[in-house]
């Protein structure tokens, strides 16, 4: 019995030690696949193909410098020998033009891949957003939607949130698609990450695990299933970017909802078991955690903090721009007639060859985004003579070699690419993360600011810089500079990472109020209630409004219509008992609603509330009392106790309450943290029921305020 | 107008940069001061008796050795050559003796000038735990507080859960006297940190900037007003450890009840210009935000977890023997008849005797907390030779030279040692935080462990034994993670830190439930409501229980016997108006049940709640009607509308209500989460009202069930 009792508390531990696991492995596969897959795209190992150039050509210094080794190994497509391939300077013409069509033809097979392997986790969709008002709404029921495309992280808010998506949106398939999909979409060079699948993939690792534990599973307790899928969250991206406490720390500022102590220990364990798995089985080869490691050493002065503001500014500005025209190009462009009309494989193809083409020229952006970033933070000043790399050498030169000009132009022209095709990117049916991008376009405007300040290595602001592009266009703050320095290990460096981080989420914020998370949630259409935000909206609710618009701010404004309130009302009478038919006849009415998650209110004669019986809940117990009863004698005229027995167990004996005069402060207050599915609303004389509201009712109602 | 609007919103980030920068500086003045006036106890500077030793002998080497540069400037008290003061081989009797005695009435003074700064502050509080139950506890009445004694911590914690502690605690006479406390409790050599102090200097700092913003006073809005304290606590943790991220994460993690995530990026904010500004002033001469750097490479192997492992269970019971032995000794010793007689001035000197008696023979804890630390992580690999650290040569002693048995004793001692001072320690009328002298145990004991394992330097073991130590005393998680790579710099080292604080957590949750804060909370009977805590508690609550012991779980066990409900219930009758009189006598008889923060409850003749109105906002509210109207008139007849008026503003017309039926975690939940103050319990056939809960009441009950 101890035993029993022991294991009962260890499971949650347990559970969270086999997701760190589980996702560190399934990343390490797909870390090994993606550089192997991605160095096809210009040549192959002679000594066996499944080696990528780095394990075909090791480098005898420190790899942090970014540079491949060369080797006779390593055979090019484009048959440039491959001791020119890292010098772009005297290239023939005719190789040159022969690699660039071969590279574009690779990534277009495997965008053509990822793509397909997208396509077969589509799945229909009810309607989520529903408010019964407008008839028009109904018909579009039935959306499409694609599990395994995008990040997966606006729809996993989504579900911590407490709504259900689609039981699909989380099972083995779809994490077998992501993993094949992510590994051909990333090995492309579009402009997207594996960060966001990892997340979307250890989210699914959750949803396995939770099934082995019963008190986890879905069905049981939702609100601890909830709770497992925040901890496997923090394994996804620990593994992605061998950041185990920015991991905790992401699943806690940016996707839970609900975040208490219990589940970051957890979290914690989860991302350690994730983050030990991940550096012994190491995919990047150097043995290290830290993905990008770099020593500049602490030679920044107080004046450069205003560059470091000014980088804030800049990725800001970025962020703002970004969130803004990628919204607008969703809107857009995929509205488009002949867009609409094509498979959606056919947009992913026109951005790979647009990436293709643009990318292949400059030498700075051609290689997959953790190779871009890699090379960006170079330190020329430590590095050895001889072998330098090539970015090293373009910032070595005199202005007999030519200056710099060209490589000035690269830089620029780099960023704007990078913001271009992420624009277009972000939102293709493939799966696509949105951190690598950023951090790449962050880097190149950082390193060509660094070349304009002296004395000082330009890596430096490079770093600093992606931290200030990525904070413009998710919004991440502690979780950023946590993941910053996990990432590049300069502790010395949290302050410029802390003012250009909190610089570039606010001029974001002032040009683009929603992060791109957010943006997305609002264009796939998922209900998301975020409560300080709709805190901030009910608060500033005109107390004495024009009578047009109708919003008083207070509970009043939810109460349904009367019409509404007849078919959700169940009356229970004197002794508790009400006929097994007035029950279906309810759930019926309720379904015919359209509506997922309502329910009735159980009221006595005095209009007092009783209970709440939900609708799922509802159908579940009109199943449970089939089966106990034989099928003969039922015609429905039988009487069930609503306070003992079967049905009692689904029924809220106290549903919260709360008068029709209380502002609606108060509800989104309480849906927001107590986690609540229905509020009762009842009139402030006489304490009778006068309305109910579900979660749904209340964000169209905030929608409405927008 | 815009300009005014813009303002308003700007004002939370000025504020919070303000109390950065001002902590910052405070926290300038102390690090210095320490630093000499420790120093004072062995010697002084011939140049300026302002200088200490590190400053008048400045090193020539990375001052990460921890080895102190000697030459003829700095004048040793006991005339022992300086040079020599390093090694204490071959010493004199006659030399030593004297310093010894020295250090010790050095030390004695200190410890007198501190124990009458704290004295000063000395307030009286009213009885804070009174439940109206036992008339015998009304007699603890007028309970005498210390604010300048102890971290401060505790007591912060159940100012932000929403409670009122004393007008002073946050005083700028508390500031002042506990950084002078401060100042001189370090200097004495106690075991003891300036870090929990600095925490409180930094909410006394908050508390002095929020006068200067009208929307943030402590009595316009009390709720935004312990917002600004959660963000001040950030800068104390921020510029203590050089941690900006640290300090934001610990006061989430450890202090904070309520943390939204606009109070996350104030915190940001003001941990960020804490941290520059603090760099800026440059206490430490290094030019670095990091204490402790270290650079030890990444050379530990998958079986070293074991060791981390070993180290987290060796922290934990610390911890857990810690916190037991804390509790008792605070239980027993000051409880002693002559001890409570005597000042607590006494209390103090006894263990600065102690402690100066028991440190100044073993040469690694002679020094202050922060610089034992700094020499026990020394890398005796990376240590030039000639100009080797103390540690260093002992550890590469060979059994010609006597072996390193001895080192290894004063190993053990020293964290044995460490461990009998600060168990007697904490809790002294003196300022005193808990963080350094639990780091500088884990270094001990992780350093001798370090003797054991081949191959790697043993400072490895020091540190992450360090993160074990304070993990098992403080129960911190994430944030103390984040804390110890700010520390030192080491990104490699994330999982082993992980490693060893949950274990070291798991192991000092087995032995004492409640980590450090929570007991101290408790020993000075300051009310806090931990939710998640008394969620369990609630929850394991037996339905059915056996009738003597009379909880069953429900909302009845809160509700309040027949004759209190009286004398809280007000009835407003049909048109909502009272006489006055009636409003007077109701308030004269709240106040004399002695609560601070009971109210009336509002209902009509259905006795349906129709409003509550809290014993404070009643007297101010008479307060307001008393200035308004003449006072010959005034024969209390006259009658008060509480819909509309003076006294309606002060009225809550919707509070929350619950069902008698209700579990009490439905309670439990809604006054953690929600901020509640009052809850009111109905009937649930007639939702007429039966009871009111205030938080205190719910915590008293909370205490039975203990």
């Amino acid at each position: 019995i101890q035993v029993w009792e022991w294991w009962d508390a260890a499971q949650g531990w347990v559970a969270a030690a086999l997701i760190g696991i589980i996702t560190a492995c399934i990343a390490f596969v797909v870390d090994i696949s993606v550089v192997t897959v991605a160095d096809w795209k210009e040549g192959y190992c002679d000594r066996s193909i499944w080696l990528n150039r780095r394990e075909c050509c090791p480098v005898d210094k420190s790899p942090s410098l970014g540079v491949f080794g060369t080797c006779d190994d390593w055979v090019s497509w484009s048959g440039i020998p491959p001791s020119s391939s890292i010098d772009d300077d005297d290239l023939d013409l005719i190789p040159y033009t022969k690699a660039y069509a071969i590279y574009v033809l690779f990534a277009l097979l495997f965008g053509l891949i990822a793509g397909f392997v997208t396509l077969t986790t589509k799945t229909n969709l009810p309607s989520v957003n529903n408010d019964n008002t407008d008839p028009t709404k109904m018909q579009e029921k039935g959306k499409v939607m694609y599990p395994t495309s995008g990040s997966g992280i606006p729809e996993i808010k989504t579900i911590l949130s407490g709504f259900v998506i689609s039981p699909s949106f989380l099972s083995p398939s779809v994490l077998l698609t992501k993993a094949i999909g992510a590994t051909f979409a990333v090995s492309t060079g579009m402009c997207l990450g594996k960060e966001g699948p990892f997340v979307h993939i250890s989210a699914c690792v959750g949803s396995l695990v939770s099934k082995l534990f019963p008190k986890y599973r879905s069905n049981a307790n939702s609100a601890k299933y909830r709770q497992l899928l925040s901890i496997a969250c923090s394994a996804g991206l620990s593994v992605a970017f061998g950041a185990p406490i920015g991991g905790v720390l992401f699943s806690y500022e940016e996707i839970s909802t609900y975040f208490p102590r219990r589940v970051m220990w957890r979290s914690f364990l989860c991302s350690l078991f994730a983050a030990m798995v991940i550096k012994a089985l190491n995919p990047t080869g150097t043995g290290k955690l830290v993905l990008f490691e770099t020593h500049y050493g602490v030679d920044y002065q107080a004046g450069h903090y205003l560059v470091f503001w000014g980088l804030g500014v800049a990725g800001g500005i970025y962020g703002g721009i970004f969130c803004k025209a990628n919204f607008l190009w969703s809107k857009w462009f995929r509205k488009l007639g002949f867009m609409k009309r094509s498979s959606p494989v056919f947009e992913v193809l026109l951005v790979v060859f647009f990436t293709a083409v643009l990318q292949f020229p400059n030498r700075l952006i051609r290689q997959t985004g953790d190779i871009v970033m890699e090379e960006l933070l170079v330190d020329c000043s430590h590095d050895g003579d001889g072998k330098m790399s090539w970015l090293c050498r373009q910032e070595g030169r005199t202005e007999e070699e030519g200056g710099k000009g060209l490589y000035y132009a690269w830089l620029i022209s780099g960023t704007l690419v990078k913001l271009l095709l992420t624009i277009i990117t972000f939102g293709c049916k493939v799966p696509s993360g949105i951190i690598i991008p950023s951090l790449d376009a962050g880097a190149l405007f950082g390193r060509m600011v660094g070349q304009l300040v002296p004395g000082i290595s330009p890596g430096i602001f490079a770093m600093v810089g992606s931290a200030a592009f990525l904070a413009g266009v998710s919004r991440m703050t502690v979780s950023l500079a946590v993941i910053m320095f996990e990432l590049t290990g300069e502790v010395n460096f949290i302050p410029p990472f802390m003012v250009a981080i909190l610089t570039a989420k606010w001029v974001a914020d002032a040009i683009s109020a929603d992060g791109v998370y957010d943006l997305a949630q609002h264009l796939l259409g998922h209900p998301f209630l975020d409560s300080e935000h709709a805190l901030d909206k009910v608060r500033k609710l005109d107390p004495d409004p024009d009578p047009g618009s109708g919003h008083k701010g207070t509970m009043e404004d939810l109460i349904p219509p009367a019409n509404t309130m007849d078919e959700i009302t169940l009356f229970t009478g004197p002794d508790f008992r009400v006929r097994k038919a007035t029950l279906r006849e309810k759930l019926a009415r309720l379904r015919a609603r359209g509506l997922m998650d309502a329910g009735l209110v159980l009221v006595n004669e005095a209009c007092i509330c009783h209970g709440y019986l939900p609708e799922a809940e509802l159908e579940f117990a009109l199943e449970v009392l089939d089966e106990t009863r034989d099928e003969e004698e039922d015609d429905g005229q039988e009487e069930v106790d609503l306070w003992e027995g079967v049905v009692s167990e689904f029924v809220d004996r106290s549903p919260l309450t709360v008068t029709a005069k209380a502002p609606v402060e108060y509800a989104v207050e309480m849906f927001g943290k107590l986690g609540l599915r229905y509020l009762i609303i009842v009139e402030e004389e006489t304490a009778r029921v006068v309305g109910v509201v579900i979660k749904k009712r209340l964000l169209s109602y905030l929608d409405e305020l927008r």
